[in-house]
């Protein structure tokens, strides 16, 4: 179990996590977390293969820059998720990075998918675009990155190189869902809520 | 912390933002909330840039009529919403309003960009409409006007100027979400409600 | 308060209303449900003018056929919904009818509207048909009265004359909403279900 | 009420039963659900004709291969549901399942409708399809098979004839809704989790 400033870290985690998963973005055993520990080269992460809907305190462990499982919390059967390397690629990337979220909701899924060609989604004229860091104004444009999905991560990683940029707050992986990060966790929680609900309004939107 | 009749004023405003959230209707850190206090010159508001899935009484804090923090709010950090200046000018124009309430859902925001250029939204023939106050029957036309966003408040409330009446029960700002108020919390509260329900409604209809 | 099996009664019908609450079919201050009492002639019914997010025990008040507050529940301002005629009339008419629950869906709502022309919506096919009493099968139609609203309760029962019968479970209100009743709590809460799945059903095979 | 290693089962059944009912899945007295039991050739089953949003341990019961209700759990009105004929048939044809699960949501009951003729529904390219047992790819397509309603159990079984195989998860009984099964709570859990995912999914990529 974690102490000190990593309990409270793993507990803020955890909340979000809970969350998470009462909105539906994190159906059956999908999605995977992260917070930068105390120690700046370790992160607390999700546990693999855990139904987010009974996930607790003690589904997250500590894993090292190589995604290696920290004592205590070896053992058999423990590992994080096999996405693990863009968690430890973002942090390793952007030192200011502190939380690494990932949820896969129905819109997240969909929208991924129907605008792949594209490469990208464009959000504009919304004022909860302020709900991702630096942005001051709903008068803006945002881009959110789309890269096709593959079970090898260096593939997926490979396709977001050139696309990160102080203006970037995230990205899809077609038909999987949402990564976001912040400076910490709460920062890394609004962002997966205003992302969220920029697809409701931009679906919606849609069809009018 | 507050004491007395402004203790149970901030409860139950607590009760009705997190009955708010609960809905969905207040992603990440937007929306404010305010109640006119014991002092009629004070009111109790929501401070700027909470979660709204974690908000506490702690959370709300006594201004002034220009928006000034008062003792022992005051400090460090604690400041009210950018929003604030729409609340104590709604105070100020209508004596008879003790509670203004915004809400920032999916729907609000979708309908304030689609009926824009139409400046306002008209609901008729809804049983519901009895839900806002002074309305008696379903058969009655209801205009809520919408006006265009802006950082700055007083163009907002500019766009409005002339546009309030004893017919009107809040507004929408484009891309943004709704304003609404009452003589008490639970007035208001219910106008929220009924307007949420009045735009799924009035989507859902059109779109048979 | 209510004692003896009355309290029973009053326990049950508050856990259907909070039920009912949370699914988001009954916002703000609409609709009204009632049971009839230990004593034949007598109905505990839902006070007028409560909010449903709120609703306790305390809000539940005895009627007589007349509509009548009984004692020890009368007193200034304590009265049940306008639309009381409806229940007495139903269980007037129908002495096996013991429970009368009136729901306000947004899908109650627009699909009241969309098929008042046709004066009834009719279901087919769905295995959900046998949560109505007396349904063995899914392969029947079911059919649904629609009346246009009113503030005149006599209307609205006039406009359901003639069209009662063992095969109708409910009715809509244009605008509205959905009354339905039971022999029991149990099974009208069961009926308010149903017909709420197949409002959604319905709606969505319409879309296809 | 079960002991040891059943009681275990059971309130890891309850558990599955009450968190697809807050998902709105189970609507009034529909869907049933297994486990086997520890004595392989009995299993743990609900009870016919119980409301979902009410079930509780008190809820679960012991039957054998053949459907009949076994001590200390028979007695008058005590009985299974009308479709255990489809559990007790998994089991006897799969001696590796343990779980079998049935739930009846909009989207299940609407799509098993409008995909009828095709007598199959076909899921290609999303990340969520991991989440059927032996899948560890999102690209393969995934067939679920969809068969005519029936009171007949006998005749929904004879539909599915010769349509099992190892890369079938589960099939939908049209206007009914879907059974899984997995070969323990949790797997078969994930599996009606997958499911539901994949038909909001589908529904809104139709729909684009």
């Amino acid at each position: 179990m974690f102490t000190g400033h990593n309990k409270k870290l793993a507990e803020d985690l955890l909340e979000s996590i809970q969350f998470f998963n009462k909105k539906g973005w994190s159906p059956a055993t999908s999605t995977n977390y992260s917070v930068r520990s105390e120690n700046k080269n370790e992160y607390i992460i999700s546990r693999s293969g855990v139904d987010k809907s009974r996930f607790s305190l003690e589904d997250l462990i500590l894993i090292n820059t190589r995604g290696e499982v920290q004592p205590p919390f070896a053992g058999p059967g423990i590992k994080s998720s096999a996405e693990t390397e863009i968690h430890t690629a973002l942090y390793e990337q952007f030192p200011e990075v502190n939380c690494v979220l990932h949820t896969h909701s129905v819109l997240g899924t969909v929208l991924s998918l129907t605008h792949l060609q594209e490469k990208q989604i464009v959000f504009e004229g919304y004022e909860i675009l302020k709900g991702l860091e630096g942005n001051s104004t709903h008068e803006l444009r945002e881009t959110l990155p789309i890269v096709p999905n593959s079970q090898t991560m260096s593939e997926i990683l490979g396709k977001m190189e050139g696309r990160f940029s102080n203006d970037v707050h995230g990205f899809l992986i077609a038909g999987h869902g949402l990564y976001t990060w912040g400076k910490d966790i709460s920062t890394a929680k609004r962002h997966i809520e205003t992302y969220e609900f920029l697809f409701e309004c931009y679906h919606m939107m849609r069809r009018f």
